[in-house]
């Protein structure tokens, strides 16, 4: 079976994960919060502690305790398919969906995953491997090398016959746009990536309802430490074995993060369905608010610029806030009409960024990550204007 | 590059896994706590909730508080190799080995995964993937199915050139032998899966100074719903390898499980070094008591066949006791002279074990866990004698 991605633009990140959930340490340091003028500052990663004064503001009502005998046995419901997922977990994934509106949860099976990079494989894994198969007889050597499918790259270009799996990342990453399938035949098997189908992101224009969704609780609330994601299955054999690639590869997920992230993402349901009521801000519009107020300093320094151009988003009405809104995706998607290497450019004013070559786009291209601490963002902007001045042919003051 | 198993008893387990972190769930489900005369017993996986007790004992010592702005970075220490690695976990880890004397830390990297199974498929990767391969431009999906080895089972019958590596297991799984390395050519590459290398299971004769060395939270303290595993590794080379495959698979491992193993693990060697001042038994002293009492249970048992049998263990020194103790494995490897398919004998007294088969040896074998609950494990015992009764040629009482 051969796999294409939705974009090449998404393929090959340095780290080796394909798809939204990449943005993970790869050969970069993070930045240190401290910044003096000479400080390089990193936007290569994504790692989104900037949510962090957030849930601090939360006090106790997030806190968990955990004992020295709980959580002990690999069981956590033996009665459902995916037996290692903690059933509070479970139900607050479907109560936060409902409320935000981003997901149809009814008739789906969860499994959860290592982060939602595992729970790729796992589907991948599942769409690919024969039903005839015993698994029971393979050992992890040979599992690991599977040769069930091979990579196909850009899924605008591909023009094989025969089965194929098609990832759909939305919105997508490194350029933020909305997609959708395009190999579009009966062969095809869709997995969709959805790891910033949340309001801070973009509009939450549907419920979507595909066969196969993942999720991550790194990307909603900025827990990545926790390295949980989920994936909303229809199909009762594809999330058979989606677990079972969860038991061979790991037996199973940390059950501490889960009912953490249980814990976390009631919280935030709740705060949800009462901000209007209550004064207290919910998570996403503060989180909105930040990566709003980002992008508009990021647009206001660029505008000034001849030859430098962030992608533009249509305004979409979102169900969850009830107004019309853009989009704030995590990273920015920086291009030069000059034939320059962006990367090089602005490692030279010590900010590190993602080629363009590195998501099989041209140098002229870099993502940038709005995830940054806000010190580290704010020197950004005065280094980026510097770079603009500087190409527009002006003095630097 | 080849790989071969130490020994075939320990291949093809029915979850995947290839060593002594196997004892997981499979088909079959967990006997619930509450039996009745009919109940199937299911002794075929080993969850090790029978330590739990000890744990409830330690109250508030073990206890983790974790806050909702707490450990929501991907990093941990990224001037370690293994930069997703909290600190802590990493000195108690060492601190433990020390107090048992089981294995040489110095010198060592750790690298952690999601339960040593992560590990295990990390070592493969390292061992075997061409050091001057960049792994930055491989996705997951390459990833996946990449043919760096392959498998080639027990090691006894290996007799191909080149390199190979070699997965050492001991004490070994199912039947609790201390094992060596057999192949030992030049070419050779050795893991090493500790697991069961802790006092509760057998003689800490020496401390062990490998190359790699893979153990695993689950054997050593019974938290198994924790998926915690540690490497300890010599060649920084393979490490920095071990950590890019944790980082490609599920961009690290658990920070709540961390932290929690941490303070578990940092307990636990506080009542070793204390143990003989303070009267509270430490958790080796405790776990041992257990399963020695229920291997003289069992044996006592067997000893009235004419045709089952027990694999023998050496009496040896213990290091860390201090005394000659006799090795209490995990699982009993039942053996029956007769020419009978054990399982099925076993499982028409509503008794659930896992065949010799699916270890590579005969029906005539079969693996029994000793870690059910107490409960279960004396029921089994009864219907256990019947069939011996019976195979006497006695009446049943």
């Amino acid at each position: 079976m051969k796999i294409k991605k939705r974009d090449k633009l998404m393929g090959g990140l340095e780290n080796g994960a394909t798809h939204n959930q990449d943005s993970s340490p790869t050969t970069t340091k993070p930045t240190k919060t401290s910044l003096s003028p000479g400080s390089m500052i990193n936007l290569d990663q994504g790692d989104p502690t900037l949510f962090e004064p957030y849930w601090r503001k939360m006090g106790d009502k997030c806190t968990v305790v955990i004992e020295g005998c709980d959580l002990m046995s690999y069981f956590s419901d033996i009665s459902s398919i995916c037996w290692f997922l903690q059933p509070q977990l479970g139900d607050a994934i479907k109560r936060l969906h409902r409320v935000v509106g981003n997901a149809v949860t009814e008739d789906c099976h969860i499994v959860i995953g290592t982060g939602s990079t595992q729970l790729l494989m796992a589907a991948l894994y599942a769409l690919s491997s024969p039903a005839d198969r015993h698994p029971g007889y393979k050992d992890q050597a040979e599992f690991l090398r599977s040769g069930l499918y091979k990579w196909e790259g850009d899924a605008h270009t591909f023009d094989k016959d025969g089965p194929y799996i098609e990832v759909v990342t939305s919105p997508n990453n490194p350029d933020g746009a909305i997609r959708e399938a395009v190999v579009n035949r009966g062969e095809g098997k869709l997995v969709y990536d959805l790891a910033y189908y949340w309001p801070q992101y973009t509009p939450i224009t549907q419920p979507l309802d595909r066969d196969i969704m993942l999720f991550t609780f790194s990307k909603c609330t900025g827990h990545a430490g926790s390295r949980i994601g989920w994936a909303l299955v229809k199909d009762k054999e594809v999330a058979r074995k989606m677990t079972e690639y969860m038991q061979i590869s790991s037996i199973g997920v940390s059950k501490e993060s889960q009912i953490r992230a249980a814990k976390i993402l009631g919280v935030l349901s709740e705060g949800c369905q009462h901000f209007r009521t209550v004064d207290s801000e919910n998570f996403f519009e503060y989180s909105r608010s930040i990566l709003k107020e980002r992008w508009e300093r990021l647009r206001n320094v660029v505008k000034n610029s001849k030859t430098f151009t962030l992608p533009k988003y249509p305004r979409d009405y979102c169900n969850f806030t009830g107004m019309y809104i853009d989009s704030n995706p995590a990273f920015a998607w920086l291009h030069s009409k000059e034939d320059i290497d962006w990367e090089s450019r602005l490692r030279e004013h010590k900010i590190i960024a993602r080629s363009g070559e590195r998501f099989g786009a041209s140098p002229k291209y870099a993502r940038i990550s709005m995830f940054s601490p806000p010190e580290a963002f704010s020197l950004f902007l005065e280094r980026f204007s510097a770079i603009i001045d500087n190409s527009n042919g002006n003095v630097v003051t």
